[in-house]
């Protein structure tokens, strides 16, 4: 769900080429599904996992939301994540509150604006469906709900990996 | 719900002393109820309004939410909000996230940390028992859960009025 550099993604590739066991995966990814189907109904109901601010070229504000298999497996603090749990991102434009701005008497508020051109990314557990890329479906919709391409998608397992301990999820529960 | 400056409390309070209409006011909110008595059942389930960073003195990343009530207004874009609707913001500290800059390959990546000082803040709607208040009764809790002294909540509506057209209420809804 964490966008690479192209320095990241050339590292990854050049890797393949030369170590086996990443060719190997590599084959793998080239069969699995990746889940761009259909955004998953009803996330906007869901509850909130926690909030980010991403600065630099995403300049985002974000949401991360989990529907109730995921919410109930942070808050018991379970890992690995069961079948079936879906961790979403809102990512709104990061964008300045005159308004609040003038109320604080100072220039302090930064709220959501619209959406943007990442604005909805999601993580779908399957263990079996998904097996290649750590039981985990990527997925990632543009203001319009158009899906990214699933190129772009393989980019996203190998971030997730340096997380592995927490079931590749980044996003910590916020209390 | 917004946090006022010195400046604010002083004019408002010598405004009350120069003016008859906003010693009935004063005079109002001396005897009006304000909404301390205890946190709302159930408010980390609720729904996502949007998100905001303050920076400054409160240095926050925090999450509105509303109850049901409020989000079918918000949603439906209906003001003033139904009787019954409360808004909700919890506000964690604004933190760098070590892990997330690693992999992003730069520093961008602000995550919510513990809960600050001002965690919970709520607005109730009850147009006759906060009548005096624009219909909203205000509270604020601390990160054990208890709750800030009447006192200081008496500066929460001045500060809101001015967003009346709302129904004193500064968060838009984001998509």
């Amino acid at each position: 769900m964490k966008r690479i550099t192209l320095l990241l993604i050339a590292v990854t590739l050049a890797g393949a080429v030369f170590t086996a066991t990443t060719s190997r995966y590599a084959a793998a990814q080239e069969a699995a599904p990746i889940f761009v189907k259909e955004i998953p109904a009803g996330y906007r109901d869901w509850k909130v996992v926690s909030v980010a601010h991403e600065a630099g070229e995403l300049n985002d504000i974000r949401a991360v939301l989990g529907n109730d298999i995921a919410i109930k497996a942070y808050r018991a603090g379970k890992f690995p994540f069961p079948e079936g749990a879906i961790v979403g991102r809102i990512a709104w434009s990061y964008i300045s509150s005159e308004e609040n701005n003038k109320t604080f008497g100072r220039d302090q508020s930064f709220v959501a604006g619209s959406p943007t051109d990442a604005y909805l990314q999601f993580m779908v557990k399957d263990s079996k469906k998904y097996a290649a890329t750590g039981g985990w479906g990527y997925s990632s919709f543009d203001k319009n709900g158009k899906p990214t391409d699933e190129a772009a998608m393989k980019a996203c397992f190998p971030c997730h990996q340096a997380i592995k301990d927490r079931d590749y999820i980044f996003t910590r529960y916020a209390p």
